[in-house]
C-alpha cells in the first residue's frame, strides 16, 4: 500500500500521440509496450542513469539525443525486460527496434528514443518486440486522450502498486500551459528491475538548450532527491518534451520563472509518488537540512540520513531514535568547506536536530524538554519531517525516503517463494 | 547464531593485568566495567571513528594518547552506555572517571585512556561508575590468567551473542611473541549501540611510531575492510599495547614483516569475527575486487557491493543475482583513474563477474555457460566469495559483509516489543 499517494487528475497535452499495447514480454499479459509520437517541431531533453552499467537503451538514446538540436519524433518504452547487461547484442537489438519504429512513422532512425524496464541480464524477444512495434504505430491515433495517457501510465510500471499520472498548469501571456508527466518507480525486485522512468509533455514552446537547462534544474531537487535503497539502477530516464502548440517560454523572461516553478512542482510531484510507492514503504520522510556551508554539504548529510538502514529501521518501528540520526550525521563525507572560516569536519555543538516540530538534540547533547515520547508521537505519522540545522550557512536541501520494513525484505528476498 | 565464528585458542599476554566488574550500568547485572593495567615501559598506538560526532570517551583517548610519546598505563572501558551526544556534562564525567583510576593505580589522568559502549544520548550513572572504579582497581592483580582475558573479552560485550577473544603467535629472533586481542562487534540496537571496539596486546618490545605504523597498516585491510549495515559508530575504537616483556621488533627490519604478517592475521580474525556476529546475519560474504587501477578504486566498488540493501537481500534468499551486482557496481562513485591511459569510468565491458569460482558475467553480457542454477548453488552456501575483476590494473581490495535478513529488521525495529 502506497503512503497517502494523491496525486492532482491529469490533463491531456496537446501535440502528444499516445499508444499502448501487450507485446507479451510481460507474462501476466498486460501491456508492455508504449509509443509516444511527436510533431515535427517538438522539443526534446533527457537525463539518464549515471552508472556505469547504463542499459543498451540508455547507451542508444543518449547518442541519438545527443546527435541532433531537437525533433526527437517517438519514444519507444518496453516493460519487463530492461535491456541491460546485454553487451553486443542487446545493442543491435535495440538499434533494430528503433529501426523498426522510425520506418513505420517515415522518421530517422535518430529520431527515435528507446527505454527499457524490467529484468536486468535476459535479452529482449526480438520477434515480439517487432510484433509490438508495428501494433502500437497502427493504433497511433491522434492527439492522446485521457484513456490513453492512463493506458501509456500502466503500460510502463513494472511492480509499482498503481500508476503515477498527474498535471500541473501555468499562464504563460495570458494562456493556459499544461505539464503532464508519468513515471513508474523505485523497485529493483523479481529478479532486478531496472527502476525509474519518467515523462514529462507540455504544450509550451521552448527550445532545446532552455529545455535542457530547466530540466536539469528541476531533477536537481526532485528525481536526484529521493532514494529507497541508495542503489541507481542501469535504465534511469527522465525525458521532457515541449511540443509547441501552445505560448512560448523565453530564456530570461519572467515566463522562464512561471514555467520552473511549475515544472519543479511536476517532477517533485512525480519523484514523491515514486518514493510513497516504493517497496514496503510505510512511512514518507522528508529530510531537510539546512544552514549549511553549501548545497552540497547538505545533500551529503541528508544522504547519510536517508540511506542509513538503522535510520531506516527505526523508522518503520516509529522510534524516534535520535542516537541514529546522530550516527548517520557523524558518518557523511562532507565536501571542504567553501567559507574558509570553517574547519573542514561538521561541529556536532553547532547541529541541532528537530523531529516534526520538535527540537530532539542541540548544544552537543539531548534538547531541554524532550522526551523519548515527543519525538515517538511524531515518528507514529505516516509523512514524517526531520530537520538538521548545521548551524554554520545558509544552504539548504532536502531529501525524500521512506523507511526499512520486513516487507522491503520479503519483496527483495523471498520473491521465489 | 553467528555464522562459523571460530578463533584460535586464546593465550594470556606477559604484562597485561586484567579486571572485570559489574559497575551496574547493565540492567542484567552482568560485568560492563573492564580495567585494563599496562607496565610503565608499554606502549600504545590507537585509531578511532571518523564519525564528526566522536563520543566523549573517545575525544579524550584521543587527546590523552596524542599528549605523550607512550606510557599509557590503563585503558578503562565500560559497557551499556556508550556517553555519545552527552555534551560538556559527559566530557566532564569522563574526566572524571579517568582521574579516579589515575589516583588508584598513581599514575597521571593523561595515562588513562576511556572506551564506552552502549545507549547513544544518556549521561553515565556517575556515582555506579565511580564506585565500580574502586572495586575494578582493586581487583587488579598479577598478569592476568585466561579467565580473566575470557572475562575482559565478555564484559564488553553489549549484543554481541558471543565473546570474541583469540591470539596469534610469530618468532622474533628465536623467540616466541604472542598477540592476543579482543573485540566486540557490530550492533547497534536498543536503542543504539555505539559499536565497535577492539583491544590487542603482545608481549614484543616495540616503539610508539613503529606500532602506529603497524596498527594503521593492519587497519586498512581489516577493521576498515568490513561492513554490516554502512553505519560508522560514535565510539568505535581500536588498540594496540606492546607490553615490551618479550623481544625487540625494530623498524626495517625482517623482524618487522614477521611481526605485522601476525598483526595483520590477528586483526583480520578479529574483524571477520565481528561480520559473523552481525546483527540478523546469515552469511558471511567476501568481496573480492581485483585488476583494478588502484586501491581506492577496488575499495569503492567492493564498497558499494557490500552495502547495497539489494544484494543483502538477495544474499539472504540464496539468490545469485547478477543483475543487482552490476547494479550495486554500477553506481560506485570510483575516484579519477591513477594510469593516464584509462577514461574516468568503469568500463562495463571490461568487467568480469565471479561468484564463487563460477564466472556469472563477461564481455558486457552474462558469461557462456553460466546458469542461476549454478549461482544459486554457491549463493547458498554461509560462506560466499564474489570476485569482481575490473580489468584495468593490478590493484586489489577485499571487503567483507553479511546479508539482509528478516532477523536485521526485527532487531533494529522491534527491540520494543
Amino acid at each position: 500500500m502506497p503512503v497517502s499517494l494523491k496525486l492532482a487528475p491529469p490533463l491531456p497535452v496537446t501535440g502528444v500521440r499516445l499508444a499502448s499495447v501487450a507485446a507479451g514480454i510481460k507474462a501476466d499479459g498486460s501491456n508492455d509496450m508504449v509509443v509516444m509520437a511527436l510533431p515535427e517541431r517538438a522539443t526534446t531533453a533527457a537525463v539518464f542513469t549515471q552508472s556505469h552499467f547504463a542499459a543498451a537503451p540508455v547507451q542508444l538514446a543518449r547518442l541519438h539525443i545527443d546527435s541532433r538540436a531537437g525533433s526527437i519524433r517517438a519514444l519507444l518504452v518496453n516493460s519487463g525486460n530492461a535491456n541491460a547487461g546485454t553487451g553486443a547484442a542487446g545493442l543491435d537489438m535495440t538499434r533494430g527496434h528503433c529501426r523498426a519504429l522510425a520506418e513505420r512513422l517515415d522518421v530517422s532512425v535518430a529520431a527515435v528514443l528507446p527505454f527499457s524496464t524490467g529484468v536486468i541480464g535476459q535479452l529482449l524477444p526480438d520477434s515480439m518486440m517487432l510484433a509490438g512495434i508495428e501494433r502500437a504505430a497502427d493504433a497511433l491515433g491522434e492527439d492522446a486522450q485521457l484513456d490513453q495517457w492512463r493506458a501509456a501510465a500502466e503500460g510502463i510500471m513494472t511492480t509499482d502498486t498503481r500508476p503515477k499520472l498527474t498535471s500541473r498548469q501555468c499562464s504563460i501571456g495570458g494562456q493556459t500551459v499544461t505539464l503532464t508527466g508519468f513515471a513508474k518507480g523505485a523497485g529493483m525486485i523479481e529478479p532486478n528491475m531496472a527502476t525509474m522512468l519518467a515523462y514529462v509533455f507540455t504544450d509550451a514552446a521552448i527550445d532545446k538548450t532552455l529545455l535542457d537547462t530547466m530540466l536539469r534544474r528541476a531533477v536537481a531537487t526532485s528525481f536526484n532527491a529521493i532514494s529507497v535503497d541508495s542503489d541507481t539502477s542501469t535504465n534511469d530516464s527522465l525525458v521532457l518534451c515541449a511540443t509547441h502548440e501552445g505560448p512560448a517560454v523565453s530564456q530570461g523572461s519572467a515566463d522562464e520563472m512561471v514555467f520552473q516553478e511549475a515544472l519543479d512542482a511536476l517532477c517533485l510531484d512525480l519523484a514523491q509518488a515514486i518514493i510513497r510507492d516504493a517497496e514496503g514503504a510505510t512511512k514518507f520522510v522528508s529530510v531537510r537540512v539546512e544552514q549549511g556551508d553549501s548545497t552540497e554539504e547538505c545533500r551529503c548529510v541528508a544522504r547519510a540520513i536517508a540511506n542509513s538502514p538503522l535510520v531506516k529501521t527505526a523508522l518503520f518501528a516509529s522510534d524516534a531514535n535520535v542516537g541514529r540520526l546522530l550516527a548517520a550525521i557523524g558518518k557523511a563525507e562532507v565536501p571542504k568547506p567553501v567559507n574558509s572560516r570553517l574547519t573542514r569536519a561538521l561541529d556536532a555543538s553547532a547541529i541541532r536536530v528537530l523531529v516534526g516540530e520538535v527540537s530532539a538534540f542541540e548544544a552537543g547533547g539531548v534538547a531541554p524538554g524532550y522526551t523519548e515520547e515527543r519525538g515517538a508521537a511524531v515518528f507514529a505519522q505516516e509523512d514524517i519531517q526531520i530537520t538538521i540545522q548545521l548551524g554554520r550557512g545558509d544552504a539548504m536541501f532536502c531529501m525524500y525516503t521512506s523507511d526499512l520494513s520486513h516487507d522491503y525484505v520479503s519483496i527483495n528476498a523471498d520473491y521465489r517463494s
